[in-house]
């Protein structure tokens, strides 16, 4: 059991504690609302400082988001939960922050083009805010000039606290829960090992943030010099969704808009720093030391980058009537931007070089299986994670040489270290959860009138966080041409399932053991 | 290690032991173009006593592999063989008999049509045969009046050899060297228990061959008595294999042909007893009472085959503009068909009820994941498996339980067994290799030309050992349309690394333990 701070125990206000509502998911989702006001206000003075349009929207929903934040921080406070809780704290709190994202865009009415109604511009709105705040990137938008640069901004601000967000849970929250085999690296993790997840937390993430800020603040300023100095704007807004890998651009083009080869050389570097752990980055910085090189997970994600980008500009090359030039810039970018679950495109239109929907299979094949695979355990990035990946290709070997030799005792090792049966058999339940709901969100968005390619696409690239997918929601396409409203919403859905390793929202709709219990006993009946 | 019987040892023969070559490979490969001489020397009667256009050629043919087989039979004595080269010795007999039985297609010019030079009439040639001895179904054959009654009837065979081994090889070999979990059945396997394979098989086969044979006379009566008395021929066709779960059939239109609701009803009640276990089989005979009902997987093999019926039917009633009973008979039949990896079709032509690539997304993706489950171990089936998918249920589930009571112990249990860690590890390891197969075919089959949902078709339909895919390669279309040659190819491998449930054709490969162990460090390095 642990107890949260308090406001008062925190310094930050001495209510009468016997008035308070007890709850934590609300608490947490009220200083989560405050953060994006604070956020919101900057987009506000942005906004009426550039193009003015959606200035009333913004400062409305500053007002909104910051009362409802303020009133859920002060009228809540933390109960003193268990593990259990935990999960349904942390999926509730991203939907309700999710939710309340969504305000602004249905305000400014940034979804009222091709003449959709209030109904679809809140399921449009609904999306882009999972979107953002999943650090996802894919979008519904498709006229880019009817939002304001204020606008454009909060959503690439939803990516960045998303990734804020995503890296406490990934790096502190998740791994001392056991999720899917993450225990593995919570060994690793820095912060107080004890038995007490707060002080943890707390300590873990302000170490955390100040990395992310100065990884973001380092990749504005690279951005802002490969550009030629030529838009602060842009180096900002891009720098805050290449840190948090999320893949939102201000331009329908994305990366694509600048055709310059040095933005997206920095770009790749930066895409591929973000979808490493941040646990190594702060490692980094606190001991002025590289302990990448000596990381088994890092050697093996830039070992799968790499080979990646080869294969896929081999195939392009050979294939496709590109250059050799530009068969490299189109597959080492889109490998990069997919394999770290980003989600950037360099394609100038449809069609054009890195406009993969248009390349041959195998190279789209091999994006599918990036997309599936993921960054790094500890980063921004989603997907199965390229730790769990090792591990189950370890547990494969070893089923081979356990049919040679069937009574011998092959442990499993990772690393230096060996692995118990307890975390395969995590990781593997992990991996077949994934399978699964892919599988699950197969049936519904195709059902929902998605064709099976592009709903493929899709479903992985919600699932793992990518941002654009295959066929009719290629980086060139939007997805609100390819899936019909309820679809949207499911992938929405997916994205947050997604986001949060995919336990804690199942578990908080199925919040007991004994119900777990009872679902083991009819599987095995 | 094991001795397997000698001919002499077997009464078979007196030759003088010291001047035999040493292959239990090529003795095994032996016997078995014996018994198939032996199918083709009764095809050959039946095409001069009816058509007669290919008596030549199965003639020759079972000249051919009568004499290749009893040469190889004569000059070889089976070695002293470990666990380890059973693996080659299974995996080598296969791709061998697959090699010779193409034989008498090529000699009768089969393939011959469409302008196919000499070297495509050998590849369709050996996937047709890869296809028939691994039970699969799945065909290139684009003119059926391109061939006798008794080349037909050879190609009916081949499944039915095909299910031979397949029964054998599923019940007491591979359970017996540990293959991906398969141990968890060695327990209810018939035969003595002790640790030489030799004795177990034997006495195993006899068994099981008396209940295949008596299944496929039973299915030749009921389908000659639903068919209404009137073509013998049609009746053992299809007997053959739909005992095999094979899927072949003398028509292009399958069981379409008949037109006929009570033979595709007799249809799917033998295609649900043929993808069964053929143990259970075997003890319903010895003990005249039914032990189906008492068996897990049996139990989830038919829930499973039911949900998925019904789902698909459904879909096609809401969707489909077909009329309830119309939605029923495609739903139930080609849900069992590929449920069962039968793979017979009940489409009387592209684009009617039964015409499964033209039907909605959603029931497309039910046939699919049916056709990766595949039938109950120990039967002819294909697929991943029954009893593992249940396995890895039970395994999710615990891992969400595990993140609900990190530091608990919950044991896993299949019906009223425990199931060790170890077996649980096989099985995972077994699902991934399933996974990184269809991928690397996927790789390989879209690098060949493929298009990506007739190739992601194929590939799972390949190694699961159904018969049609989806796409362009339906149940009405043929896979010499959809592929190119080395795709072909590519896909008749994967019919054989399926069939022998994947390990046997890797390790066959990898043969030395200590190469495995260098793969591991390099994977966890």
């Amino acid at each position: 059991m642990y107890r949260f701070p308090t406001p008062s125990a925190a310094g930050l206000g001495q209510g009468p504690h016997w008035r308070k509502f007890s709850s934590t998911t609300l608490h947490v989702t009220g200083i989560a609302l405050v953060a994006v006001s604070v956020g919101l206000l900057a987009c506000t003075l942005l906004e009426v400082l550039t193009t003015g349009r959606d200035t009333a929207a913004l400062a409305l929903s500053t007002l909104l988001a910051g009362t409802a934040g303020a009133v859920l921080w002060y009228l809540t406070r933390p109960g003193t939960v268990g593990k259990r809780q935990i999960f349904a704290t942390v999926a509730w709190t991203w939907v309700l922050t999710t939710g309340v994202g969504a305000v602004p865009y249905v305000l400014a009415g940034t979804f009222a083009t091709g003449g959709a109604g209030f109904v679809e511009q809140v399921v449009n709105s609904v999306f882009e805010s999972a979107s953002g705040f999943s650090c996802t990137g894919s979008t519904v938008m498709a006229d880019f000039d009817n939002a304001g640069r204020g606008l454009m901004m909060y959503r690439q601000l939803t990516q960045w606290y998303g990734g804020m967000g995503v890296v406490v849970l990934a790096v502190s929250v998740l791994p001392f829960l056991g999720v899917g085999g993450l225990d593995l690296i919570s060994a690793e993790a820095p912060g107080p090992n004890s038995d007490r997840l707060t002080p943890r937390v707390s300590e873990t993430a302000r170490r955390l943030w100040i990395v992310y800020a100065g990884f973001t603040a380092l990749a504005a300023v690279a951005l802002f010099a490969a550009d030629g100095f030529s838009s602060v704007y842009d180096a900002v807004a891009h720098a805050f969704t290449v840190a948090s890998t999320g893949g939102f651009s201000v331009y329908p083009d994305s990366i694509g808009h600048y055709g310059s080869v040095a933005v997206e050389t920095v770009v790749i570097v930066f895409m591929i720093l973000g979808g490493a752990s941040f646990t190594l980055h702060w490692r980094a910085v606190a001991t002025r030391r590289l302990p990448h090189c000596h990381n088994s997970e890092f050697r093996a994600y830039l070992l799968l980058l790499g080979l990646c980008s080869a294969a896929v500009a081999a195939l392009l090359w050979a294939t496709g009537g590109l250059s050799p030039g530009s068969s490299l810039r189109a597959g080492v970018f889109n490998a990069v931007s997919l394999g770290t679950s980003t989600g950037f495109g360099n394609a100038s239109g449809p069609g054009s070089a890195g406009d993969y929907v248009a390349w041959v299979a195998g190279a789209q094949l091999v994006l599918l299986l990036l997309m599936v695979v993921g960054g790094c355990t500890g980063s921004t990035a989603g997907g199965i994670k390229v730790m769990r990946m090792q591990v189950l290709a370890v547990v494969m070997v070893r089923s081979l040489r356990q049919a040679q030799a069937p009574r011998a005792v092959i442990p499993v090792r990772f690393g230096r270290d060996l692995i118990t049966e307890g975390v395969v058999s995590q990781v593997a339940g992990f991996f077949l959860l994934h399978f699964l709901l892919v599988i699950g969100g197969l049936l519904v968005v195709t059902a929902l009138g998605g064709e099976l390619e592009t709903s493929l696409g899709a479903v992985v690239s919600a699932l793992g966080n990518m941002g654009p997918a295959l066929g009719e929601a290629g980086p060139t396409a939007n997805y609100a041409d390819a899936f019909s409203q309820p679809a949207r919403l499911s992938l929405a859905l997916l994205m947050i399932i997604g986001r949060l390793e995919i336990l804690p929202i199942l578990l908080a709709v199925v919040p007991h053991v004994y119900r777990a219990r009872a679902l083991t006993r009819v599987l095995r009946r």
